[in-house]
């Protein structure tokens, strides 16, 4: 199916714990397509049941002793390392909001040390995701991997489906986001740093002229992801041009990729998008807005070249 | 003008402590148009002035001497059977917020208690009619009456109207709503129930596509009730098409009834829906998403269908 | 470029502690062009670091002696009647949020004071702009200055920016606004007050169709502004004609004025609305929603008449 998609890269998302025993056979044999790993320190960040164990895990993995906020850092610099050597480009984070807040790293350590024993509040995890979203841009600031995060979703919002398949297994229900105030503190540090490109993804739809624009319009780190999950649709796309477009232009956005879970989607996916984009830009023709030379530039733009530089993947 | 306008059923609201006089006159009288009650307990649910009065009052027609939550509870039930046995269907209950949660029987027979003294706090009001829509939810479950609720409408903003004409006069202004999480403590127990038949109105457009479509995607028992209010109007239909049937499809809707206290404006207002809806349907056709054959069927389940289905009124 | 525009009135913005010195030689010389200052208060009434120093420049140029909470009021009335005599027909307010309530004079009087003395919090702050629309809203009353509000702005959000340039140098974002609620206290005082004009402009459009809407429907005094800043654009226009006119209608809306700092962008900004709300008249009558003879009527109002009567410009 990759060749026969014309699949130039494919990336996975993998927990920062993984091994990617996958992508090593993959890269002794001699198939030679580009797959690759995306990190995604969801389980290890974000303090929930059975965090001390993804701790134990990340301490195995990385081969760093991780007792303390210092070392666990250490551990996950470790691990983006190993997931460089694989391929990755980029990483990729969800958190329900969009609240980033820095703390001392004393402060980050009691936190950690109380998740650690299993007795951090969920104000505990709340802050600690705020501060780490910030900690891990700093990284991708050093590292160079793009910087994806997802945010506004309420996961697991049917108990039945919680207590009968556990955690993830759908039943996810978009809520309200806000981003001029919760993002302030990471755009304070990096938003204005051109080693960053921090894709942003979200599920309100009414963030889109509100704020999101305008910051990515500011903010030269910023890109704004394609429209995401129920919106990555024929309206959602039309809604997402329409909202977005005017103020941050497709220049501020990084193009369209797409996180099925179902390889042989792939193809009718990236085909609606390209032809929602395709009529978008025709309407804009028609209207006298764009013409028709750049039209045909930017349609190309939306389809292909953006994504590749968003993600850093013209190497 | 019932027979004129070719009305198969006409649904009044009224107060849980109705006699429900008019409705036993029409069935003693030779006129056999289908006109039923609906069931409409706001007054006795939402504490606010007056309360104990409307529990009296309930004491008094439901012949259940009313003197704490469980008496209270019984009485509910005994009016709930009383507007059955007179054709009820559906019930209707009016909210603020969405706000949902489960409050101890101790809990509520508290502020029951204070309610009754005139000595309950707006807190203990939210808290109320958050567990009582559970409540009522468990009732329907039970009685088969299907529940509507009307979220967000800010009543009697007008001090003026409000002081020479009393309450519920006019100037009620939306406000924006929250149901991924106020919804869910009700969700949780009856979402799932395939004996509940929940409609919900709300006055908050932002919630359609990020809250309300993947709800009633997910959850049976909910559906979406038709634009309400400032929003029953043709621009106000366009955008519930546009931002819920991608997602939720039409058959997570209750397609079209309209809350008039207008009746010659009766044929007009369901005129309105069959031409967006036509309209609409007739683009899907145009754009080839839709074929002829189904946007036909989709059109007489949108304007006739769906609604009798969803009120339960096919019997 | 004023008579080449064919521009009628040209309103300035200024300090409420300005001198209007270009006014004042503009009034002097033989050039009778209708410009006009307009008073806004801003620094003077929204508690923030050189608060002090603005209140004591006030004192100086009002010659009021500026002491305390009831002088602070005497210097501000005597500002608008500076203002007036040359030539002011409005102010302009610009808060973060449309938050409202009215203070005892006492407790406004402590705020002061705090104020002055560079004690005032944050909470502080937000209850004396609270008050101080209200109280300028009364001042409006008495004085007929037309009163225009902007709402939303979260301003200086680069600190880059501001370190370098100080405030009010870019990089201000829209956050989302509430006005059912906030904007209750105000409009429970004034808003069917026949004296008073009130223009108030945005940046969160979900609250056009949910919140001013119906507000502008029910309230004399309020009058909706055209779309403000990043919606001032094509698409903005066509989701402002969309969200509000249904039901709002066109007369609860101030027709266009922009509010450019670009002298020469003054003809294209009125071109693009008077483009896009004739094409959307056209648009209504192609439905048939509004006749040729109404809409060419209405297209006036929109360009030029309804700005004209709600600035109080006709005299």
């Amino acid at each position: 199916m990759f060749e026969r998609f014309q699949i130039e890269v494919l990336a996975t998302t993998d927990a920062a714990t993984s091994e990617l025993e996958e992508h090593q056979k993959l890269r002794a044999s001699d198939w030679h397509g580009r797959m690759i790993p995306t990190f995604r320190p969801d389980a290890v960040v974000n303090i929930q049941p059975g965090f001390a164990e993804q701790i134990r895990l990340l301490s195995q993995v990385s081969g760093v002793d991780v007792s303390d906020y210092r070392t666990y850092l250490t551990a996950l610099e470790q691990r983006r390392r190993f997931f460089k050597e694989l391929g990755a480009t980029a990483t990729d984070h969800a958190a329900q909001s969009a609240y980033t807040a820095r703390l001392s790293a004393h402060e980050a350590d009691a936190i950690f040390q109380r998740a650690l024993k299993d007795e951090a509040s969920a104000e505990d995890a709340r802050r600690f995701t705020g501060h780490m979203l910030i900690e891990l841009a700093r990284m991708s600031v050093e590292d160079g991997l793009v910087m994806q995060i997802h945010i506004g979703s309420s996961r697991d919002h049917n108990p039945d489906l919680l207590t009968r398949f556990g955690r993830d297994m759908g039943a996810d229900i978009p809520t309200s986001s806000e981003f001029t105030h919760n993002f302030k503190p990471l755009l304070d540090l990096f938003g204005r740093d051109p080693r960053l490109s921090l894709i942003l993804f979200n599920l309100d739809e009414t963030t889109y002229s509100r704020e999101l624009a305008p910051l990515a319009g500011h903010y030269p780190a910023l890109r704004l992801g394609p429209p995401w999950w129920f919106f990555d649709s024929i309206l959602g796309m039309r809604r997402y041009f329409a909202n977005v477009v005017e103020t941050a232009g497709i220049y501020n956005t990084a193009g369209f990729n797409d996180d099925t879970r179902a390889y042989p989607s792939i193809p009718a996916r990236h085909d609606v998008w390209r032809r929602v984009s395709a009529d978008w830009l025709a309407g804009l023709v028609v209207e006298g807005i764009v013409d028709e030379e750049d039209a045909h530039e930017m349609s190309i733009d939306l389809a292909y070249r953006l994504a590749k530089r968003s993600y850093k993947l013209e190497g």
